[in-house]
């Protein structure tokens, strides 16, 4: 029995791994070749995006000038993915309630995969991951894949890496063949949090990075602003997520998603540009359509969390970037992150 | 009892730090004000290089445009700095035996601090360090300070960051106070191996890098070099020197360094140019006067040494940035050490 797989989300990014896993089914045998990527209901130029998708092999509003492999049909009916055998979920962290449709429907057996970075915020501020949230959702179990991928370069075919992060061996096999190509090269650990943490976390401290380059800092000053960000994210891990291992931090998910999200991300883009223009992030957030912007959200979620654990203090990097963002506090406030001895002591 | 202290290199480095250390001595009771700076014969403009400096307070040679505190004195005579409490290295790794006439003359107290970044190649094709051939040579204890630090930004007090390996703490107290000030904050950590192997092995990573970009590579790709090469640098620690710690990789001598190196370090802007205009590594470094390359020459030592140990195939980016040095291979065989599953395995 081949393996029915869907995606869920039809984004930049959905879209761009729906192409890239329509393109393995095709060459593996324990797949069904059809692909369906679900979405909700949106027009583009008069026309139904799902229909546009499934007629002219295109997704002109999230990944335009691609051409989508045919066997990658977009689906506008959630119900219809209940018999999926693999759920590739490819929604921003906001909207993952929109799967809870599928609640009690999918098959126990279905082996579920996060694409989606950030963090969940509880209303008693604490942090939730999204592939716990998934799981406690749908009664599956939940790995995840994400790496240094800026989307359109995927979409082209350019090498890429990635890390799958799976606790289950088999499991793993399966989603690592549906992933993996020559172009797309996944690694495999079993850190499912490290990953998923480092995913949410990177997005913070690029917008730190952002604010360096904003600022006309030189070299030295933001080498050392993404360090100590990193050693942060290397402290959340310690503090708060033991179980989750450096290892992780030096896969793809890690240094390489922290490392390219600073060189182009939309967060460091955005608040280098905030940082030069001197901009509150909300008119940052306005007037340049930065629309679900993960940092800053990101930010809040954290800083509520290191208040109530206790652990402002040492995380100076996270906590400035929520100062920046909702306190009206200075950009330059950025350069006391870089604690001498940060480590250390 | 202040200390002496002496510098000897008097390059755009030891230049550099040379300033650094007589504007903290000057705050600080326990060292002598005067900084000592050794520099052989050389002359500038038909004048003698060592006593411009003495006179003008500027090193025209090696930091033009940079004024030096009058405590930094220019020093011709080796024989002079046997007194010295501390000696500082900061020679090109080439040249390290114009220490030789101290044998026997230097303190069994002197503090040694190595700035000297590279590996020495033994004729048996084995690899020594910097620090354990001075300590040889000198019978003094050596510690390491090493950074992300592009000499002319530390110059000019931007902010930076430094990573000082030193194993005792009381000789790190001191060397702390010498090095560390608000904008060269220097983080203490005791693993000198793992400093002084990052700042060698970063030469290497960032020529590849160089490839990469020289060859129009997209970020993804770029990056996943960057970490490919960083993984490397740990499995080096792992099956050569396991007393070197992971702990070092997340200092500024490690992630730091290999980071702006990568940004704007002389090996990857000569590298970006091979590839670019594919020049071979003669014509790239006699054309464009990239003298004392170290990468190059680092990737010989290495591969050989890796070849002894029957390890090359574990190092693959190592051993393809040789190979295309030295063996003439393409150099987009750079992007096969992207391998997946490359830690895991």
């Amino acid at each position: 029995m081949s393996k029915k797989v869907s995606i869920i989300g039809n984004g930049n990014w959905g879209t761009t791994i729906g192409r890239l896993i329509a393109i393995n089914t095709m060459e593996s045998s324990i797949f069904s070749n059809e692909v369906r990527m679900w979405g909700c209901h949106e027009e583009f130029e008069g026309r139904v995006l799902n229909e546009i998708i499934n007629s002219d092999n295109i997704n002109p509003k999230y990944l335009p000038g691609i051409h989508l492999p045919e066997n990658l049909k977009a689906e506008s009916d959630l119900y219809n993915l209940a018999d999926s055998d693999i759920l590739v979920f490819a929604l921003p962290h906001q909207y993952i309630d929109v799967i809870a449709p599928l609640k009690g429907l999918v098959k126990s057996s279905c082996i579920g995969v996060s694409l989606t970075k950030g963090f969940i915020g509880t209303e008693d501020g604490y942090i939730d991951l999204v592939s716990r949230v998934i799981h406690k959702m749908l009664d599956i179990s939940v790995s995840v894949v994400m790496g240094a991928n800026i989307a359109n370069q995927v979409a082209r075919d350019m090498i890429s890496e990635a890390t799958l992060g799976c606790i289950d061996d088999e499991a793993a096999d399966v989603i690592y063949k549906l992933f993996n190509s020559y172009t797309y090269r996944v690694t495999r650990i079993k850190d499912v949090y490290g990953v998923e943490i480092s995913g949410a976390l990177k997005n913070v401290v690029a917008m730190a990075y952002g604010f360096a380059e904003g600022l006309g800092y030189c070299s030295n000053t933001k080498v050392a602003i993404f360090r100590s960000g990193l050693a942060e994210m290397r402290k959340f891990f310690k503090f708060f997520y033991p179980m989750a291992t450096i290892e992780s931090l030096f896969q793809s998910s890690g240094i390489g998603d922290l490392l390219v999200s600073c060189m182009e991300g939309r967060n460091y883009s955005c608040a280098k540009i905030m940082a030069e223009k001197r901009l509150k992030l909300n008119e940052a957030e306005g007037t340049m359509c930065y629309t679900k912007l993960q940092g800053p959200g990101t930010a809040f979620v954290v800083f509520n969390y290191l208040k109530k654990q206790n652990r402002v203090d040492d995380f100076p990097l996270m906590s400035t970037v929520y100062r920046i963002c909702y306190e009206g506090n200075a950009y330059d406030a950025i350069l006391e992150c870089i604690s001498s001895e940060s480590i250390e002591k």
